[in-house]
């Protein structure tokens, strides 16, 4: 490197995305965002730079993972950590501007200064969807149907959204009496898949938990056990009923869920793509009601996404509680499955669908109108910049970028009124025979709208 | 506000985009985005945050407006300032990969400690396509045909490309024998038709310029006048041959220019969207060639977007020259003039379409289906989360937030199986009647497809 160049790096932890990845991260918001805006979720953005102390206090000990300096004008500042508090500040200034109940989404990076590692970034997107301001079930019920349609939109086949309620966990503590360990019984319970039920009571026990508190909590989470279909999850509920017959918030918690799982169907959500899940606890700090988890059950992997009601929360910046229930969708691990399991089929490594070589200089006008004439159809074309590079050279750029289909107009072709169309294969193949067929001039569009499989 | 409750607030220059803001800015920027697709431009996203050293001392005096500071690392970090210098770094340290010509366009937003004011902030998107790699005028003419297009595909009307050229600036400033005052020369005749051609020999000689040398360069650049269309911009180039027959570069200039105009045509660039004028200055310390700039002809404010071929920069990570060629497009400044001129008609406020009610909660079931139906048709549908609020505070919701259109069902339309089609006003107008109609349960679908004007 000559004296005094600076080496081209990227911060760790940090990624430029060149255009093979924009075209995955494109088809992936792009479809997420279809699906929200389908259900009258509008879009919301909000600046990197926020006063320090909008965002202090408010992420407890990961507090000290926030990107936080002084600016010009001695103002101490952070960057953006999460789409949340964001949210809330948003609702607390523009609550007299804004329609409630308030939808809406927001796909936006955020900032951590997290120790680097597989698929955890100190720069990351989030996507994020809340409705703010109802208790209605519907807005719960709303959100699983979100997670329903955006993995099937994405080509997810096998993956269901596990349901519960912080309320049922709360009742569930009451009823087997644990009292202050209430909590140790969440965490352990959680593990019961992974660990099996004597596992699950000796962390309970290791937690503090009685022995007898322990078995009445693992007795009450056995029940949601060989979940069939939707029936399993309402009978559960009605079995649930007795044991927490004089738990107030847990008939509450029964009384929400019920009236959430019930609208499922008319939200089109099928059977198979939601359980009521008693194991699942995630988060308890921050949920008041109802919470999710979707999970694959294809790929071995954490979930990809999660949410719940959090009614205390968003109105931090507003001095009032705001119902609001949300559904996060995990970005940038969809991207990372998408990408290693092959979801959805391949995708192109760029959005240029035809390159339009040129011959030779005298072929250039030609060659242009050619391009303008396929880009007027909708087609992404572009044409070779060097006209006398010769063939080969402009093929290989074309291979090199991912482009699979060039166009070739010679004078012999010409004087015939033809054109050549060929794929051209990955850049690799370099010896394989070249698929090309002949089309007249005046059909070019059509032939290649049916090479691209386009309408 | 309650004790302890923090302002919620954003900082000066920074911008919260609520959703009919959104609604505008996606409407610019997916217009965009298509065009430079179209032309086979590549998307690319670039961190936020950069080493120090990659920024500095590429931006002269504006240094003092990066935002820098120390990460956890103690690493000195910055905010992306522009979207050149990532592009510069992206090229040096990615050359093994990329498909050069690499034509990328990237649409981010950056940060500058500048004093806000009208129209200036301190964290705004920029837009940026560049083709790096290639000395072709096609890639010129490319730029000048994106301009063409992007602007004509948002609804402007009157507008155009002004185009000149680096090297002949040089060049006038070599035949009027401004020697090292040149730089007074293009500063002066870049204001000729505000202060007239008096107003700018008297800024040549303030500027040190020769009264002599000042004469000689305003009688070049008065052969500019009375472009009436494409032949006037050739037969002026034809006519600068003589005055630069002794000034090479004023020839390169001339021929490379020449060979750009004659391709915009081909390029599908009508006459009066372009116009070479010597007076066009643009940021001489930066291009090397042809430098283009966009002016509405409607309306009273500064250039739309702006560019040129720089061929010294793009290289400055990898220890040579790469000769690129890029248009900006003002991003903000399009949005500002396109929300105050109102051009390309009137765009909705929100990106939801169908505002379902529920007439009470034995009709939630039917106002589901309806729902379903509507957004299995691809219309942006949303459902009262709120069965028994009533038809006038559902509806008023939806007048608030800017839904043009919603669907009624009570027990009787059930019974003749038919629902009601409202269109909504703005939520001002309480007191106009309601365009209503009532159409068959079974072409809802058509029915609402036809109001929106949807194919």
């Amino acid at each position: 490197m000559p004296d005094g160049q600076i080496k081209a790096q990227t911060l760790k932890g940090f990624r430029d995305f060149l255009p093979a990845q924009m075209v995955l991260r494109q088809h992936v918001i792009g479809t997420l965002r279809h699906v929200f805006e389908q259900h009258g979720f509008e879009p919301l953005e909000t600046p990197v730079l926020e006063y320090a102390e909008t965002l202090e206090g408010k992420y407890g000990d990961d507090e000290r993972l926030l990107y936080r300096f002084t600016d010009h004008g001695d103002r101490r500042v952070g960057m953006r950590y999460d789409l949340t508090v964001p949210l809330a500040r948003v609702v607390g200034q523009y609550v007299n501007t804004l329609a409630f109940p308030f939808k809406r989404y927001q796909i936006q990076p955020v900032w951590r200064a997290d120790r680097p590692q597989k698929g955890r970034y100190r720069e990351f997107y989030q996507c994020d969807v809340d409705i703010v301001g109802t208790s209605s079930p519907l807005a719960d019920a709303e959100c699983v149907s979100l997670y329903y349609e955006g993995f099937r939109d994405l080509g997810f086949v096998n993956y269901q959204t596990l349901l519960n309620s912080r309320k049922l966990l709360t009742a569930i503590g009451i009823y087997a009496g644990a009292g202050e360990q209430a909590g140790s019984i969440f965490r352990a319970i959680d593990k019961l898949a992974k660990v099996g039920e004597t596992g699950v009571i000796g962390e309970m026990i290791a937690g503090g938990v009685s022995i007898e508190a322990s078995r009445r909590a693992i007795d009450i989470v056995k029940m949601s056990q060989g979940r069939r279909d939707q029936s399993d999850d309402l009978k559960l509920i009605a079995n649930l009923r007795q044991p927490f017959a004089d738990i107030p918030v847990g008939i509450a918690g029964l009384d929400e869920l019920e009236a959430m799982i019930k609208l499922l169907p008319d939200f089109g959500v099928p059977d198979r793509y939601y359980k009521l899940d008693l194991t699942l606890a995630r988060g308890l700090n921050y949920y008041t009601g109802a919470v999710f988890e979707v999970v694959s059950q294809d790929i071995q992997i954490g979930s990809l996404g999660g949410g719940g009601r959090y009614d205390e929360l968003v109105g931090m910046f507003s001095g009032r509680s705001i119902p609001t229930v949300g559904a996060s969708f995990g970005l940038e691990r969809i991207i990372d499955v998408i990408e290693e399991a092959k979801i959805g089929g391949p995708l192109p490594r760029t959005t240029s669908e035809v390159f339009v070589t040129v011959f030779n200089s005298a072929m250039l006008a030609s060659a242009l109108a050619i391009t303008g004439e396929l880009r007027a159809a909708g087609i992404n074309t572009e044409v070779a910049y060097e006209p006398d590079s010769g063939l080969k050279k402009q093929l290989r750029y074309a291979g090199n970028k991912g482009i699979s289909l060039a166009i070739i107009e010679g004078p012999d072709e010409q004087a015939k009124g033809e054109v050549m169309l060929r794929e051209i294969g990955e850049s690799g193949d370099k010896d394989a025979i070249p698929n090309q067929t002949t089309v007249r001039r005046d059909e070019i569009v059509a032939a290649v709208k049916v090479r691209l499989a386009k309408p």
